[in-house]
């Protein structure tokens, strides 16, 4: 058993008493739970209300991660910090907790984890007390290389404090011999791949970081004057700032607490900037803006082609209400067939029934939605929805709108087959579970039940965007779950790759 | 101080701390804030699942309650109950809670109150042992006269144990001489006023009742052979039950454990039910039926009554989510104006921000709804909701969307002006907070800030229904909220008026 | 099965998932887990700092009753209430605690229960609101004919709220057609059997009662002027109050916010006071003083009678810490052997453990008592305890000196045989498990493996409390743990015997 | 601000909300109050019921610290962690927890901490991943230049992750060169000065350590074979473990799995080893066996040392309890004068009331102890206690006999004043608060109130315990708290100091 395994294994248990979720597989590509989160992050300087902006602007990504939120801020003299459990408007809308939370400046993180394994510990912003000072860091994406690097920096003494890959940055800064604070930070960059948008907190400035590829978003705006950074533009909405422009690939952005904000480029410029195309068709707010174009209007762009792409005679265009909401709109107004709610969702899901038998079990399947009886009753429905992963409420769906009478059910997602992982920050399943990784379209419209089942081309995805067809050479998106065209290093993947290649052949030794 | 006035402070103050909040009008009009609550209730008889079935069915009817909800079961020896704060999901889908409540017999309660008042006492079903045996009652709806029913009880030496009108029909069962236990409750029923459908568990039986005008819906359906009673058709598609009809008014149905169900009429047969019309507008979830209606399609029903009484020249046509979307619908399908989300929902709004200053509770506002700029900018927008109370959000609602560069912003309300608070069971706000109580449609239109405003016509809403022109001798629904028109006395109200004139008389003649 | 086993299973199953812990003969003597405590009572009125006096008033009285405390005061216009699970320190120590308990006038109580069941409801002080207003009563003691009680009211309408017996005063007082709430009080205690001393708040008065033969103690003092109610002087000690003198048997005293004290004799002063004799030789705290006599002294004269009665040879005396100290040094003192400490007591035992297996079992003993090997080794010891009840702790005891390496160990205890169960409040096993109902004291001695056991005897008893051999025609103290002779009827004993000897008749007829 | 006062800043904050008691001298002394606990320590290995012998041992060593309690448990390919704030009564008899810990092996940490600062971070045992496996800490004692090394490993790179002196050994481990996880552990104790008995957990071994001079204990026992370490033997007794022998100074045990345990010393043995005094006086349990003698024993020479060099006639002696028993029995033995309990000690003390006034807080003063009025009324009465420190407990003592009637009441304290503060995990207050620091014995016996005051003499106290006059030249004891002659450096006490003094000189530089 290896070293970070033993602390994997050790920190997992700690009090927490959760359940293990991960399939071989995701131990063979590397992807433990903990190091897959999509999350939001926040930072403000320099404003009297720091904490209740961030509170706000937290609230606003709580899209983005409704695991645990936190909050540190520094007051000129000390930091304050608040990291809890649940949601930011649980934890984080008292007047004594922001109180709390003095100073003028400050960062925040809403966390999103795939399995039971967030233990208070690993709730950002991550703090150290280092050699200049105090740090504190909020993390959105994923890294490839941490689990090398944890390795190393353990041979060398570093001793972990979480099982985030994010703390890498930390002791990277922690041992570097630059001078000044954002000296260390950058220095840190050097041997970290992966992707990542960082907000960092020190005694001097806030400090905004953004991948080499622009692969996470980062956008810079200001409210009474003080420079704010946030995941999407919908959080600068809430709290009344102006968006002032989206942080570059490789762009490291020093905000002072006097408003002025100074620019330095860790890493050159890449030529062709690669953003995650999963942030406009599923991570985004619709009412965020992405590189000045709506989010709302370009997921109905999508649903506009998708109806033209694959057209269909049917009674009803539906969502799967809210994700499929304006692809629906644009997929109705394309093709003319009204739009209806033949699905009605429950703001009430919390947490999973255990049913006690297959019987209820089966029923269960309409907690989160039910069939409108009223409107689906001898119809032919198009579904529409913008991505499809595991099939397995699609197929629950299905069933439960033929129960309820329809006469046919017509799936349209608005995006191509996910047929790949991710290892940026976003919670794809292993390959295994990815219906469309084993299953052609047809395969999966049987298994699904669905009348006919089609997606949205690749082609079809990029020019809806107004990128014109895709260019393989230099693609202008991270799009690798399409295509498998990963724009870093997999050097975590690689290693655990070897490995499990090593530990195969022993046993075969070892049986032979 | 008045004997049940002491103990409705006391037992306000026992461990729970909440805040008043009733204004002095509520106290004139009786409308004491424990007094005002929508619920859903749920049984089952001769099911070997039914902890489960009613947990599944009280989260289908969730939308009822969120506050509170209670199960209690009954398997042939003993009674088992859990009562819990916190929404049905949240409680009562652990298998180790539902083994616990053992039996093939039970009901289940999910509650709304307007004030902080929910103590774990005052959750429903209540239970109590009586001469007869044990007895549970789930109540959804409000009774007229239960202050004066309690003075009485408490003159003559019963013992209240929680807050609630409900606890009047069970402590006249208790005194009842009836012989057995459907004979007590039925004897109950004769004092009391008001609006009530019930779910009653005894030794024997489940016992359904819905008062004399049918005010509070409830339904009946069955199970594999088991029948259920349930406040609405929707929570029958959640356990796959097949719906039978509703309960009449003032009858009382005994459903037994072998099946079979046996009807007794507590009051003669009214010639005119009166359901209450706000269940149709407002109350019951889309994907239920109600009089053999689906509630979506009745809904949208009113959006193109109202598109045709109240036509305007725009862009976009919008719901405010998720209230007014099957009206918006309606009315975008009459109109031939585009549907779009002019608003984007936030699914996190849990607790309310405690916001420091002006400037942030202004950008509060953004944290439900927020406006979707990339759809809004220089649009005509019409705004469809399903009703409108205070006119406090719609006011915000109309600034954020000029804010974020609506051209005009038209709302079109789906049902007519709210004038009078309602008694029997939905939380109306006093008099004085109803916008429309003191203000002509003009005023109201220049208070929220939008270009017009317009609301459907009683007679429209009558006819959408399907129902012709409202019949002012006899009416087919319970509208007073419209009409001022209620269709029990109101003897609590009367007494409370009559102390308070009384009282303002002793204030004139003491200052004279 | 009847009424009041139904509203008590229910009960007892409310979310506290209790464990069942009462034996078949429990049930048979209708010794109900719940009506089986000690508990300790306190009132004050007419002090500004009520609350802040009552909260230290049951802290002195801690020893009677751990499992629960509550408060209630009276400020003039309205009742405050608080009750909690676990320790006076623990729950009424914060200062926002006791300014949220407003007013002049309280009663506390604090609550011991042998089981599980101390769900918040059974709490005391209980409260209702009757016809007169509201009532807030505390009980220590027990009654004989609850169960019957109970019964009869439930027939005729009543509702009960908790499991207690002490609910029966409350049910009778509201029934009563007295004018007063005084009149109501006495009117309430006609039809009751048993032991009682009581704490009555109303808005008028704090009243205190006491059994008719005196069973339970109850005394009054005053502090700044301000008449106090007590079960024990320990109370007035703490908060600097004097003692004024005990209730006599069968009085209500009246006291009033002016510091006058009203007194009424319910039933006519007995010839015969029998004042719990239990209370002298085990429950009331050293320091306290009973019919004038220092408690502390009157058990090391126990101690020195000992001595004198069952003399023996030994190197050292040791107590049983802390039951055992007084009597132990009163026994060193007469014997002239040296006092030491052969057990070393753990402040720290809180919850029992749970052992995995035998082995740890037995060198659990360990954990309350451990044996001083220092002072033990080599030594014959003389063990002294106020009382000997099961015999477990004793035989365990007993090995643990032996494996230290005592060279013998004698038991002495301060009282004679425990042959008979109580039905007064005091929580004595079921006879089966009273090692002395069923064995010899050789046999006992046997048992425990001790080299000699001796206890004193009754008439030794009595001698040295001063009061010459004990009368039995006319005996000064309740000693039927002794004796077996009750000082009141067992009705419901009574009834429940009747009934298990018919169902062991049916039984016999059956299976003929 | 310097770094790690950064860091202690900002943890002290982390959602604890501790109230800060350190005043200003305790800063000045580097007695930062997070670094002053005395501990209990266990571990134990080869044992199939390993995590359960701890929780026994643990709870034999709760006197030693009641805040929080850990075990970590190893089961050949895993570590197992609960550590939680309490008693170990209250988290670890749960058959569930404790089976949760697997494993033949494990370690067990019971702490102590003055302040409120217990966060769950700085809960032991610590655990941290290296380069070699797991490591697992858990430290009884205090390190003298732990802020020191803190700064310089900072400096160099190191996180750390708690605010405890104990994290400096996991620090130098994780950064030493060495190859085995021995070779790390003694590698790590070059660098420190102070106080420290530590039980380490690997993967290979579990390793017991004893500081160069033996300041704090360590005992090693057998159980089934299996080697057990422990702070005293009380903690053998309770799982029926064997004494073998004391660790002795500078010596690491390394106990291995099959039961043999190697030895090795990491600094040569002293000459004259220095166990702490007080572990005698005061620490331990009166039934532990320390250099061979009972700690009762002991006490007990003590108390009759004393009174012979400082005799008293009276009426009575009496402890101070539970502390002053065994002395007081010695003093009662030696004099002649007859032993009683002039107090009685509540066992239910819990949290400090927070008085509202001082009428009552005077009251208040007999919560913890109540003066037994039938004892000490018109007595002349010899207290005797193990200690006095602050004074204030003694003069409130002293009041509350009197106030009971008490003639005279005489102090008799068996050992010498304590002048000065310790730095070894002894919680003295600052010299401020230690009243023999700034009285002499007639000035402190004035502010007590008392007839007479006398301590025991050093020398006495040497030779009570068998040991001749103290030798200044080569004391056998640490005894700093009587005589200022610490043991180690004070690095830390020496850096405050400097800079406490270049902050005075700016200060007046400034002013001048």
């Amino acid at each position: 058993m290896s070293p970070n395994r033993w602390a994997a294994a050790f920190l997992k248990r700690e009090n927490a008493k959760v359940k293990r979720q991960s399939s071989a597989l995701a131990e063979l590509y590397g992807g433990g739970p903990k190091l897959k989160e999509e999350c939001g992050i926040f930072g403000i300087i320099g404003h009297p209300q720091a904490a209740a902006k961030i509170a706000l602007g937290l609230h606003a990504l709580q899209h983005r991660g409704q695991e645990a939120a936190g909050i540190i801020t520094w007051d000129g003299a000390q930091f304050y910090s608040e990291r809890h459990l649940g949601l930011v408007s649980d934890n984080f809308t008292e007047t004594a907790t922001l109180d709390g939370l003095k100073g003028h400046a400050g960062i925040g993180h809403t966390r999103y984890s795939t399995t039971g394994d967030t233990v208070v510990r690993n709730i950002q912003p991550l703090y150290a007390d280092i050699d200049r000072g105090g740090l504190g860091i909020a993390h959105n994406g994923n890294l490839t290389n941490a689990r090398t690097l944890r390795k190393e920096l353990i041979r060398k003494g570093s001793i972990f404090q979480t099982t985030t890959d994010s703390e890498v940055f930390m002791q990277l800064a922690a041992l570097s011999r630059g001078i000044t604070m954002v000296d260390k930070v950058i220095d840190s960059l050097a041997s970290i791949e992966g992707a990542y948008a960082l907000c960092i907190l020190t005694q001097h400035s806030m400090i905004g970081v953004r991948d080499p590829q622009g692969i996470r978003p980062l956008v810079l705006g200001r409210v009474d004057g003080a420079p704010v950074l946030a995941s999407e533009t919908c959080a600068f909405d809430v709290i009344g700032a102006e968006f002032e422009r989206e942080i570059n690939p490789g762009e490291v952005v020093i905000c002072h607490e006097d408003g002025t904000v100074e620019t330095r480029q860790a890493f050159p410029a890449p030529k062709h900037p690669r953003p995650c195309i999963f942030e406009l068709i599923y991570f985004a707010r619709p009412n965020s803006f992405v590189d000045g174009q709506s989010v709302y209007e370009m997921r109905k762009k999508l649903g506009r082609k998708l109806a033209k792409e694959a057209p269909i005679e049917a009674d009803i265009v539906s969502p799967i209400p809210d994700s499929g909401v304006p692809a629906a709109i644009g997929f109705a107004q394309k093709s003319g067939i009204p739009y209806e709610m033949a699905l009605i969702r429950s703001h009430y899901s919390g947490r999973t029934f255990i049913q006690p038998d297959q019987a209820i079990r089966e029923a269960g399947v309409a907690r989160k939605h039910s069939a409108n009886l009223g409107v689906v009753k001898g119809k032919r429905v198009v579904l529409v929805d913008d991505s499809l992963v595991r099939g397995t409420t699609s197929r629950k769906i299905t069933r439960m709108l033929r129960e309820a009478g329809a006469k046919e059910v017509h799936f349209r997602i608005a995006c191509p087959p996910i047929v790949f992982p991710d290892f940026y920050g976003i919670d794809t399943p292993s390959r295994e579970e990815l219906m469309a990784a084993s299953h052609s379209v047809d395969e999966m419209c049987a298994k699904i039940g669905a009348d006919s089942l089609a997606f949205l081309s690749l082609d079809g995805l990029y020019k809806a965007f107004g990128k014109g067809a895709r260019d393989d050479e230099a693609p202008v998106f991270t799009d690798h779950c399409f295509t498998g065209d990963y724009p870093t290093p997999l050097t975590d993947q690689a290693q655990a790759h070897n490995k499990a290649v090593i530990e195969q052949l022993s046993l075969l030794a070892e049986s032979s």
